[in-house]
């Protein structure tokens, strides 16, 4: 008997936008390009659209395959026909982040100004600037008003910025594994990986396009992130104390299995980030803060949308009291609100394995929202 | 009215074993050269001595006052007249830890045989070599039995680790926010630690001695350190998000407070540690482990001593777990135990801040273990 095991292809597109995009910082950013990719069929009533908005070092690719790709979409397991982001029923948009590496403007991009990569020269940029690049995506697909703006991590962040700046077009948020601000260690985190990029001296203040990248700085600030990933007990589970099978040469090598995770780990990801994209892009986290001078009862008092947030029980890099934070932002604002803490031992890893238990709730969620021929005539 | 504050002065001394110490890895390391510092008297029966072992990045001055300090010793507070370790009833003897760089030999002394540092040619050592530098020095003053030998972090290994290897010279043991043997999370922050240190070129594989010293990337290990060192709620209370009262001069430049607190402590910790010293401790560390192949109720079969284990709340670097685990050992071996696990929001960290409970605790302790008149009668 064999199975056949059928492949949805995607490829990831552009859209250019010459007239660029004003920054925070009051930079014009032109020509703005914005990589994404979509899953589905946007309705005839352009109602079902759905933006998943990816995590630090996430991408456009969500879901489905690459001619070339060994593994499909970084979230797979939840976008597709029955899955939580059903593409029977919505149009999923996915779309590279603002300063990243994957086909959106960034940090790498030729400058049209000077022929040559923006490097140090690329200007300073937010979460609320990932979103207004966002909304220009949304406006060239003709889209009005998301049925959902949904992302764990850096994801759920953009997902909440939604709510605040662009109430009008957004009818529910999902919210994983996040928070309103960065925390103090949050902010030390972050800094440690970006003085690890900054120390290495081939980062040379971010001229290194051309040449040899802060490769090494870049694997130790990777390396740090991981364990952030993992909660104690995961990596209790997975690695314990065993030692690497292939002996330490240098006694300094990696002698145990988890160190040699580490160096794995590290050095996969040169190969497909960008430092400097690591460097704003972080910055962005940490500047972030829908908070601000504001009560909790006001960051969320423009919009009506609704809202599931989830964390996770042994996320200690966006602990569940950052969650409940959001939860009670949002309850007293008057919204709508369901929250889960879902019991798992994987760290803020979770919202990248956790398929099962996220999959329920957010059909459920969804579900209560989708336009349905009985809540039209309601 | 004016204060006299009466200052209690001592200086550093040096023994010097010709002989050298075996170490785990089979290397004779002579000669070898232990730094040490006493405070109190050696009663004339010599029962009063208290082996007192330091953490990570401490030294031998654990108390008083050097003639050029701006403060005094690490356990200031815990050692004294009439404090936890008392001096006017112990004889407290502490010294710098085999492999470290204040005084006791390791990676920067000077190898005879080459008249260079060892760098790259120090040996692998482990916490029971530290410990077995720390019996010849026990030999040298003449003390056949420790009172306790008692610390925090891994001065708690040192203190363990005596137990296990010599269960006649150890009375009891006070064992401080610390382990039986390190997780795969702290190995792996050890390791990202000493990645940082060797990405660094000046680093030389080790061979950095008479000239430039990595000391970008032994400011990133350590930046990481501090946080470890903290707990969550008490960067939020120290630092929260606020801003670095000077602005950024450059993007990346610290804009918050808490940025700041790791560059600083980055860049004092770069004037006093050694970066080889760094590698072989934590290597020490992380290879430390005293459960091995054996069951939990054989760890301390060996040792009739009497335990007092402290963890602290907040501290995800030694979780309380990891003490419950050394008080199941003490207890299945049938030893006389005493555990509390305090509650403090200053993570790691507590072991060196909160005085007052620890005080409490190992004066409660020492008073039912220290000889009296009434005990030796008995």
């Amino acid at each position: 008997m064999s199975v056949v095991v059928h492949r949805e292809y995607v490829e990831t597109r552009t859209a250019v936008f010459t007239e660029g995009v004003p920054l925070d910082c009051g930079f014009l950013l032109a020509p703005l390009t914005v990589a994404y990719e979509t899953y589905g069929t946007l309705s005839p009533s352009r109602d079902n659209a759905v933006l998943i908005a990816h995590a630090f070092t996430g991408d456009a690719h969500a879901a489905f395959w690459h001619e070339s790709d060994e593994k499909p979409g970084w979230w797979h397991d939840m976008i597709g026909p029955g899955k939580a982001f059903d593409t029977d029923r919505c149009f999923i948009v996915c779309s590279n982040v603002l300063g990243g590496c994957k086909g959106t403007t960034g940090p790498s991009t030729v400058n049209t100004a000077t022929g040559k990569p923006y490097g140090p020269d690329f200007p300073p940029i937010t979460i609320r600037d990932m979103v207004r690049v966002q909304k220009k995506l949304m406006d060239h697909l003709g889209i009005e008003r998301w049925l959902a703006v949904a992302g764990g991590s850096m994801g759920g962040m953009q997902a909440l910025q939604w709510a605040v700046d662009y109430p009008e077009a957004v009818q529910s948020v999902i919210a994983i594994a996040t928070a309103l601000r960065h925390s103090a260690q949050q902010i030390a985190l972050d800094e440690v990986g970006r003085q690890a990029i900054m120390a290495d001296p081939y980062w040379r203040d971010g001229n290194y396009y051309g040449s040899d990248p802060p490769a090494r700085g870049l694997a130790v600030a990777r390396m740090l992130g991981h364990i952030t990933y993992m909660s104690d007990a995961s990596m209790r589970e997975k690695f314990g104390r065993r030692l690497k099978e292939s002996g330490a040469r240098f006694h300094f090598d990696p002698l145990f299995e988890v160190e040699g995770y580490l160096h794995y780990r590290g050095e996969s990801f040169i190969k497909r980030f960008d430092a400097n994209s690591y460097l704003h892009i972080t910055r962005a986290m940490d500047t972030y803060d829908l908070i601000g001078e504001r009560r909790l009862a006001e960051v969320f008092a423009a919009t009506r949308a609704r809202f599931l947030v989830i964390s996770f029980s042994s996320d200690w890099l966006y602990p569940p009291p950052q969650s409940q934070e959001i939860v009670r932002a949002c309850k007293s604002a008057g919204c709508d609100t369901t929250y889960c803490n879902i019991q798992s031992a994987y760290g803020h890893d979770a919202f990248l394995v956790e398929f099962a238990q996220q999959t329920r709730l957010i059909r459920g969620f969804l579900n209560r929202i989708r336009p349905t021929r009985e809540n039209r005539n309601a």
